[in-house]
Order: structure tokens, then sequence, then C-alpha cells
């Protein structure tokens, strides 16, 4: 029965062996064969499905259509923005042969699209007729990376893109700001991830921004992720790419722009809020498998119980995705371990005696609860208990999140917490005091929180009267 | 109002240039700044999400699930299946340095995935219990082309490619060809485009396949497009990548794989089956904007009718993809061309004379045919015009096919035809004879097609008694 469990690190005794295991024994990705390359298994490809699904209908509902744009970038593309080829260069590949000859200049696999996208628009932008333009590209990108942790940190990985043009700064920072409150929503609606919205600080903008604007999760072991980001980009791609166009009084202008991304490092956030000792846990609304069935019964129960626990497969089949685990070499208990380990929200136990009574005993994944349940009352209790547990594993990572908040006065002060979890100071604005903080501790700004009073403190770092109220943490 | 059309070439007069005019003047894409690449506009990669849509679906249906590999291979992976590597090796762009260094060993950025995937299979199969493996990707790949063309021949493309293990060469068998029908229904029931099923003669198979199974269509220019294959892999890329699993008898055995696959190419048969001199012809099925709506008015009557269209817009778009074209700048006339340059199946004209007599002026896209329609009756009118315009496009289309499809004794007789249309001739079954037909007439074997009785005739090109009956063709 431990033949599972016995394999995972416990999450309190090392957090990232911890995350390495899971994700493996819950058969979510696979190491390729080249260093930084991972391989997204179904059982993960499905909740990107899942989030790829919430996204994209937003976006649509809010006028985006998507497009496809060139894997490959010229490398005198790539450099047009000064700033973000900075940003960019080290982590870049490149394509230097195409069939038996070498190319005349080389062409980088896209590490993000502003450069080919922003060439492209400015020849479609002649008029402010031809605007706004609102579009998204959901594909693969690749940033070179040294170190490489499955769904946080890999070579390639998989993401959506947003990338607009507008007539005023005003409108392009009102769709800035409205793709955040989507991704705000995805994320703590579907994968039940409590977020800190707020802004950059400059030295942690994306290369080339005027502001980007962030989503802030804190981790199980108490570390921030960055879950999505949306960025006012101001007229700077628009000047490096020329995207002007005729306003409707006779003046040529360049127009605004914006771009706002979200990846497959939401699974990685997923795990890492949600698992636990036994694997992951799933909010319902993004897993594969939302109830899973297993069958107990013996010698001349066996096929009694099995038929039986098909037709409520059946019957439960039109409101949930259900999977009836009838494999016959594993025992009930080996079962249990297993679908616990891939975070089925609820697993419906049915054996002779649940029979005779007609009943069903279902456990919750979240809250480890067994509830007896009539078998005429499952139509109605399954969707009720998917919704309690979606509801119960936000309102534990929000629990979490609470509990792992500190008002700081000096950054001394997160020594006692041993740098986890998220610390609110003061801050005076200098880009030295956020690096002697990161030299030192290894805590970063993770942003300006939105919604905070005006700030009349003391720098955390350096005590000098300070401009921000910021949201300090070690970051993934 | 001629605005428009006037830059279109004649379909008649020159099938390819009116080809690429169609598919910039309906919007569909735009040429990238390097050679042999292409951005996916918005319309057109509207187009692809129905298909995938229709696709996926059906792949879930039959038990597959979607998963995601490497983009870049490494050299020495791509090398194992000796004519696989054989037959890409031409066509392969190289990454040869990530961020600053020189990589040890170039990494191809895949032309499909087999090898990759084959390399993976191989790891995750031990038992006859992990079988089948049913696995299906959506990807973009790479294919170095010297000369390129929208949808049909460019250097990236996007695609589906589905790789499965079987058990036996029966059960592997029967997922080949079950593929193959979900590609007929998908591209005879929403692209309204007829195909020939048949199998691929060796000299035409894919690189490292034992039978390659087609869907082949005929343009309307009379050339033949292979729409999407599925191969039946026997044993090659089991043996090449060492999958095997231990069956229930004990024995060690290689699996049997299949990989199948469609792409953005099925757009360009879309185009090339259905558009005319006024450019695209869409099927409502795939159609981003099934019906368009042009409201007609002048003067003191504009805001009138604008206004009852902007209610008829809002009523219709609970039954079909619904646009109103509130253009001020544009004529009724320039709209109606633009519309039907993007081949919107159904156009919904009103003024102030309709609006007088409660009813609406219907063109059809596919046949030019106005209809009168009552606006009590549109709710139930347009989708069964739509369904209409479904149907009629898939009959025309079937037309055309049979009315340029000829049985030859000779392929001489091909040169009456100008060598545009489907041929159907005896072939000895020798590659010598193939060699001669493509280098003296440019004509290749497309298939040989299923259901043909058994074959007692001559080889048109040697007269040698015949093997097999075959559908000849000029390809693109
Ligand atoms: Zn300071
Ligand atoms: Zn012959």
């Amino acid at each position: 029965m431990d033949k599972v469990l016995k394999e995972i690190t416990p999450k309190s005794s090392d957090f990232s062996q911890w995350y390495v295991d899971v994700i493996r024994k819950a058969d979510m990705v696979d190491y390729a064969p080249m260093k930084g390359f991972m391989v997204m298994k179904p059982y993960s490809y499905r909740i990107w499905e899942f989030i790829q699904e919430a996204m994209d209908r937003r976006f649509k509902e809010t006028g985006h259509e998507n497009a496809y744009f060139p894997l490959l970038i010229p490398e005198h593309l790539l450099a047009k923005e000064a700033e973000h080829i900075e940003g960019f260069s080290a982590e870049v590949a490149w394509v230097t042969m195409g069939g038996r000859e070498v190319l005349p200049e080389r062409l980088a696999v896209r590490p993000t699209s502003e450069t080919i996208i922003g060439a492209m628009y400015s020849q479609w932008i002649h008029s402010y007729r031809d605007l706004p333009v609102l579009i998204n590209q959901w594909a693969n990108v690749l940033r070179w990376e040294k170190a490489t942790r499955p769904f946080l940190r890999t070579t390639e990985f998989l993401w959506q893109e947003g990338h607009t043009v507008h007539r005023t700064a005003d409108e392009a920072l009102r769709e800035t700001l409205q793709q955040l409150e989507i991704y705000r929503e995805v994320i703590e609606e579907y994968l039940a991830i409590p977020v800190i919205q707020g802004v950059k600080s400059a030295g942690e903008r994306f290369a080339g921004a005027v502001d980007t604007y962030t989503l802030e999760s804190l981790m199980g072991d108490g570390r921030a992720l960055q879950t999505a980001t949306s960025h006012f980009l101001g007229q700077h791609f628009s000047k490096a790419f020329d995207i002007q166009f005729l306003d409707e009084d006779g003046v040529l202008k360049y127009g605004w722009t914006t771009s706002w991304g979200s990846s497959t490092r939401m699974i990685g956030a997923l795990i890492m809020v949600h698992g636990d000792d036994k694997g992951l846990r799933l909010p319902p609304k993004v897993a594969p498998i939302q109830v899973v069935i297993v069958p107990i019964g013996r010698g001349e129960d066996r096929e009694k119980v099995l038929a039986h626990a098909r037709d409520l497969a059946a019957s439960l089949t039109a409101i949930a995705r259900v999977k009836l685990d009838d494999r016959d070499e594993f025992t009930p208990g080996y079962k249990f371990n297993d679908w616990e380990m891939r975070g089925v929200p609820l697993r419906i136990e049915i054996g002779p005696k649940d029979m005779a009574k007609n009943q069903v005993m279902i456990a919750r994944r979240d809250t480890g609860e067994k509830i007896s349940v009539a078998e005429s009352d499952l139509l109605t209790k399954v969707p009720e208990l998917l919704n309690a547990v979606q509801d119960e594993l936000f309102r534990q990572a929000k629990e979490f999140q609470q509990s792992h908040s500190y008002a700081i006065a000096n950054y001394q002060e997160m020594d006692q917490y041993g740098y986890r979890g998220f610390f609110r100071g003061d801050w005076c604005g200098s880009e030295e005091c956020a690096t002697r903080l990161k030299t030192e501790t290894g805590i970063t700004i993770r942003c300006l929180p939105f919604g905070e009073s005006p700030v009349t403190g003391h720098c955390v770092v350096c005590d000098e009267p300070s401009q921000y109220r910021a949201l300090f943490a070690r970051a993934y």
C-alpha cells in the first residue's frame, strides 16, 4: 500500500525534491534527452488545455483575435529595441543553418515576439481606423537556461502572448490592466491561487517596457512566483518599429502598445501552492479527472461491484470528468494512493456493503474527509462537492498566504522568518537599496502592490524617507 | 466600387497569381521579413481554430490525449531511423548556438517528431498494460524550403501529429485507417472538400513508413493536393528506438506504431477548391463570419437603418457568427465586394424599403442568388441557408472533381487535358515507370485508391500487365 508514497520526499523536509518527485510520480512531465527540455505528458497538458480555454474565451470576449507569427526572428530585428535585446541576448538560441546551407544572418528562436510582431504591425497600421489592433498568439518560446526546473524554468515553454496597439496612452494602459484582471480571474477562480497585484519596480521590469504589471503568488515553501505579467510598453516599440498612424486630426502619431503573457509556469504554481505529502491536489475546474471511482470487492463480489461501478460512472459522466479504475492488477489501497498522488478531487469508493445500502463513500482530496452519500443524491452531491473542493483549496491557499505575510520596518526582521513569506515594507525607490537587499539576502522587490495608502515611513534598507510600499520576497 | 476587385487576377487567366492575390486581399496572410515565412493573420487563424476544434474533438472521442514534446531534436536522435533522416536531412533548420555558447551537438528544429517521441516512448512503455499509447500533438514544424507558397509550402507551418503504439500490427493498422477516416470526415464535412482515399505507392511514402494512407483532393486548377496522411510505421521506429513491451505471454516484443498528420495546408486547399474571381468562398462551418449585415441608407435614413441593423445583428448572434458592417467611410457596393472577397457565406442587405416591409434581402456567396426573407423568418431561414451553402459548396466541388476525372489506358491521353485533372489508369508497380512519368510529364502517382476492383489491364506507361489501379495527377 505504501509502494507509491514511499518514493516521495516529504514536502517539509525538502521542498525542491518533493516538487520534482511529485511531478514525476503524478505523471505530469518527463525529462527529454536534451538538457533543459521537458515533455509535457497528457496529464499536465490537459491542465494547460483547461487554462487555455478559460483564458482564450476571455480574450475573445474582450475583442481579441488569435494569429500566428514566425518562430524565427532575424538578429537585426531582435536588436532594434535597445533595452529589449540587452535583456534577452544571453538567452537566445540561434538557427545558423537551413538545410545544408549556412544562413547569411542568424535567426533567433523567439524568446518573445514583440520585435517580429512590431515589424508586421508597422506595415498593417496606417490610420486611426486601423486601431486598436488586439491580437494574441498561443506559441512555444525558447530561452536558453543554465538551471532548469520543470514548468518553472525550462529552455522551451508554452505560453500566450498578447500584443496590442492603441491610439492613446490611456487606452493602452486600460488594456494592460484589463488583461491583468483576466489573468487574476483565471488564476484565482480556476487555479485557486490567490494573487497580489501590483506594478514592478524599474529594476524588475520587462526589457523595453514603461511599466510591468504583475501577479505574485506565494508558494508552499514561502517563496514568491510571478504567475502572469502585463506590460504597458508606451511608445518604445512603436518608435523602434515605426508603428505610426494618421490620426483623425491629420497628424501622424506613434501608436501605444502593450504586451501580456502567461505560461505553463502556472502549472508549476498550481503544484507548489496546493500539493501536499501525498502528492498533487488539483482544483476541480482544471482537473483532468474530477472523480475517480474505485470498486472494492473480492472473489464473487468482484464482478457484481464492477458492473455497478460502471453504471455509476456512466451516469456521472454527464456532470463531471469521471474515471473508473477497473485495473485488476492493483489493490484498492494502491489505487487510493495513486489517485491521491495525481490530485483527483473526489474519490468514490463502492463495495458490496455500500451496494446493499444503495450508497457510496466519497473521499475529498482537499480535506481527507469521507462522506457517505446515497446513490440517489449523487447527481446533486458530486457537483456540490466539486465546488466545495474548489473553494476550500482557494481558502487554504489564501489563509497560508495571509499567515505568511509580515509587515516589516527593517529588512533584518525577515531573518526570523527564514526569508520565507511575503514581506510588506517601505522602500525609498533607489535601485541601490534593491541591489543591496538582493545581494545580502536573496530578497527582491516583487511589486509595488495596488491599493496601498500614501507612504510616509522609512526605507527598510537605508532608513531614508520612503516613496513606495513594496512587497518583498525570495522568488522563483 | 471596383476598387477591391480590380486588384485580383482572374482565376482562369493565372491561377497561381489569383491564389496569391486572394489570400492577400482577403487578409489571410502576410509575408514575414524572412524568406519562406508567413504570418497567419486572424482571419485565417480563426479558420484553423475551427479545424482544430473539429479534429481535436474527434481525436479525444477516439481515446487520444494531447501532449507536448520538445521543439529541438539532437542530431543523433534524428539520424536513428535511416530512411527517415535521408528523407528529411535536406530540409532541416539547425540550432547551433544557445545563449553565447556553441552547442556540442547541433539540434534540429523538428521537421516532424517521430524520433523524439520514439525516444520517449521507449522509456514509457514496458508492459502490454501500457498499450496502446494514443497521443497527439498540436505544434509548429520547420522544413527549409527553397520555393514558398502561403499555406502550401512554407518553411514553418502549424499542424497536428498523432503518434501511437500498439500491441499488434492489426490494431496499429486499424488506428491508421480510423484516423484517416477522421480526416476525411472533417475535410469533407467542414471544409466541403471531396477527397479520394488510398494508399501511397512506395516512391511516395513517408520516410520510414511501411504504408502511407492519404487523402487527395482536386484543386480548382486541376492539380492535386494531399490534404492529410496517416502512416502505418510497422516496427521501423520501434526497432530504431527500442520501443519494446513484455507481452501477456511473457515475451518481449516490439510495438507497432503509427503517425498521422494534418496541417494549415488544408486552408490552402480550402481557398483553391472553393474560391472564384470575386475571392474566397468559405464553407459556413469554418467561416469566421457566417453572416455580414450591410445597412443601406443615406441621409436621414442612415441612423434609422443602422439602429435596426444593430437589433437584427443582436438577435442573430445567438444562432450564427454575425458581423455588422457599420463603417461609414465605405459605400454599400464597396462593402459587398469586400465581404465577397472574404468569402462570407451570407450577406444580409437592409434598407429603408426593406424595413418598411419588415423584410431583408439575403445574398448567397456560393450561388450569387438573392432571396427576400421576412424578418420574422430570419431565425429559421439563416441556419437553413447556412446549411444549404455548406452542401452546395461540397456539391460544386464534387461535380468539378468528377467532371475532371478521366479513365486512361495510356499516359499520353493526359496531354489532351493539359495534364490537369484526376487520371485513373493501370500501373505495373515499377518505380521506373513512375519516374519516367514524372520526368516526362510532371505527373505523379497520387495514390492507389481504395475500393478498386482487381486489376487486369496494362500499365499506362510501359504497357506491361498491371498490378494496380492508380490515381495520377500533377500535384502541389
Ligand atoms: Zn533605501
Ligand atoms: Zn509500367
